[in-house]
């Protein structure tokens, strides 16, 4: 229900993603009469759950969450976590997401702290971890953040054996501040593919699959990227573009290329992010996302509980005493059995 | 001596800024007749000082300063702390620039550690600090930064009143980590036109004058920066103008308005980078720079003595007690009296 957009993007997104997934189910959360609307002649894989409630954009996340029982955000992570739905997709209120998947689902044994993953475009899409469930991360989280970031994009991404790298100021291993010397030490221990340091420099380098780096750093570089990338293209050269007759003519010339490049920052088909870390997946999509990135979103929803991501990461911290405790994840996350089934919310 | 392309380069770029300037003096430091060749028909207000080691990339800064004593970088940072030179301008090894910064000239009375700050380039440049001088910030740092970067925008880069912001994850003011809430309280308190986050989204907005960041955050972004831009512009957009006959035909119209494009992302005539906080003015200029880059940075070098700025912090921060102390800096900074001197090293 949430998002700059809201339904009208995110139930068209979602219903197109069902009609070419026939032996799956899509649950969309929300204003019932006025999803159906939406959804129109949707096919029969698509369902409807009653979760009318928005969460505002200016609501403290954890009250409005305790107070509106039927938020489509908490309804739809309560399908998760009642195991009647494998994963949550949400466009809504970021603040809702991280309070619902925390208080409604909760972490995963082990971990202290989840966190938000994003694929970042390019020539070659790669992880980039934390960008902004939670400040002030010990070294510990950031170790947690590697093995969790390596296990996505094996399973979800496609790369085997990732590369997995710490964002740091300098090439040299172990260089940075006192936090990032710490996870160098935390992360060699373990049987990662970890290559070192990267620099803010290696990002359009493709060197790395799994960047991990604390919130503050990860936010700034996420959001700095779709400024300038949006700066450069869109008011810089389709400025020139539009100046004047020659710029006009370059354009049509150019066209092909132009698309290109626009498809090389293409962010709608890698926008769905997951919240690692949590008892269930729950990706939590751009808030001015529209119906093709919706789409994408439940589709990085899809896998990620198809690929049993969560149910691996629980494993990956070697928690077998938990074992009992993560069953929940582990059925939330295990699609196998029988058709999946993806609740969307947005609020 | 030091820098990628080393004196061919640097010492063109002097001696012409030299020229231009005939009050001025230029002191360049290093293999004097190697020098002289390079600088060629010099004017007479170019000086030669002995100091022919170089610090290589390789070795431990503050090792190798002890040990070479006539590396040009610590000669040339002798003048300035001896009262020869009212600047020092490197682009030799950024370690043994700081290490010569802080163990030649010191910190300045009050200061727990410089900053570098960097002039970013777009439709208005704007300074962002620290960009590597100093990780594991403390918010007492913070807000140093704040208070020595609004100095340098007002007096070198000619803004009056800079807005200072902190670079966070959100919008909202106070918010982000525990540092920056807390340096928000520190910078609250001051005069400085303080206007609270901006996020990374912003910094292509041009809404901060002076923004503030721990030297992770900032040597991420500003390395990132130039790796996106270059990989838009150079790696996508000319290798489109470059992929075929409709990509050249498209190159030749639009030619003017790549040059402008290309201009808003000059850091060129911004990447003299003032190390602030210590007791005279040290610019440390981008290792690749070649000879325009090496003038502008000289004339960073200039104004920054000629305006006082070591001075002026040392006075805001408030510590009239320790006036004897910052002599030396004020001395160095203070070229109002004669024809200033600048000396020029690379290594």
């Amino acid at each position: 229900m949430g998002g700059d957009h809201g339904a009208p993007e995110v139930v068209p997104g979602a219903v197109g993603w069902a009609r070419e997934h026939p032996a799956d189910t899509v649950i969309l959360v929300g204003d019932v009469p006025l999803l159906r609307t939406l959804a129109g002649d949707a096919p029969t894989n698509v369902e409807f759950v009653h979760g009318p409630e928005v969460v505002g954009m200016e609501e403290h996340p954890a009250r409005a969450l305790a107070r509106k029982k039927l938020s489509s955000i908490r309804v739809a992570t309560e399908l998760v976590k009642n195991g009647q739905a494998d994963a949550v997709v949400t466009a809504g209120h970021t603040g809702a997401g991280f309070a619902a998947a925390k208080l409604i689902l909760g972490t995963l044994p082990g971990i202290d702290r989840p966190a938000l993953a994003v694929q970042l475009p390019g020539a070659k899409p790669f992880l980039l971890l934390d960008i902004g469930a939670n400040p002030d991360s010990t070294a510990e989280n950031l170790a947690q953040y590697a093995r969790m970031g390596s296990i996505f994009a094996e399973r979800v991404m496609g790369v085997p054996n990732p590369r997995v790298a710490l964002l740091s100021i300098g090439e040299e291993k172990g260089k940075g501040d006192a936090r990032i010397s710490r996870a160098t030490e935390l992360i060699d221990q373990t049987d990662l593919n970890f290559i070192g340091n990267v620099e803010g420099r290696d990002l359009t380098r493709f060197v790395a699959d799994v960047v991990v780096c604390d919130a503050v750093v990860g936010n700034v570089v996420i959001k700095f990227f779709e400024g300038l990338a949006s700066y450069i293209l869109k008011d810089l050269l389709a400025g020139e573009f539009r100046r004047n007759l020659r710029g006009k003519l370059a354009y049509l010339l150019l066209r092909p290329g132009v698309e290109r490049i626009r498809t090389a920052f293409d962010y709608e088909v890698v926008g769905g992010s997951p919240l690692l870390g949590v008892r269930g997946p729950m990706i939590i999509t751009h808030g001015n996302a529209k119906r093709r990135m919706a789409w994408w979103a439940v589709d990085v929803g899809a896998r990620t509980a198809r690929e049993r991501v969560t149910e691996l990461i629980a494993e990956s911290l070697g928690l077998a005493e938990s074992a009992a405790d993560a069953g929940d994840a582990a059925q939330a996350a295990d699609g196998a059995a029988g058709p999946d089934h993806f609740s969307t919310s947005g609020g």
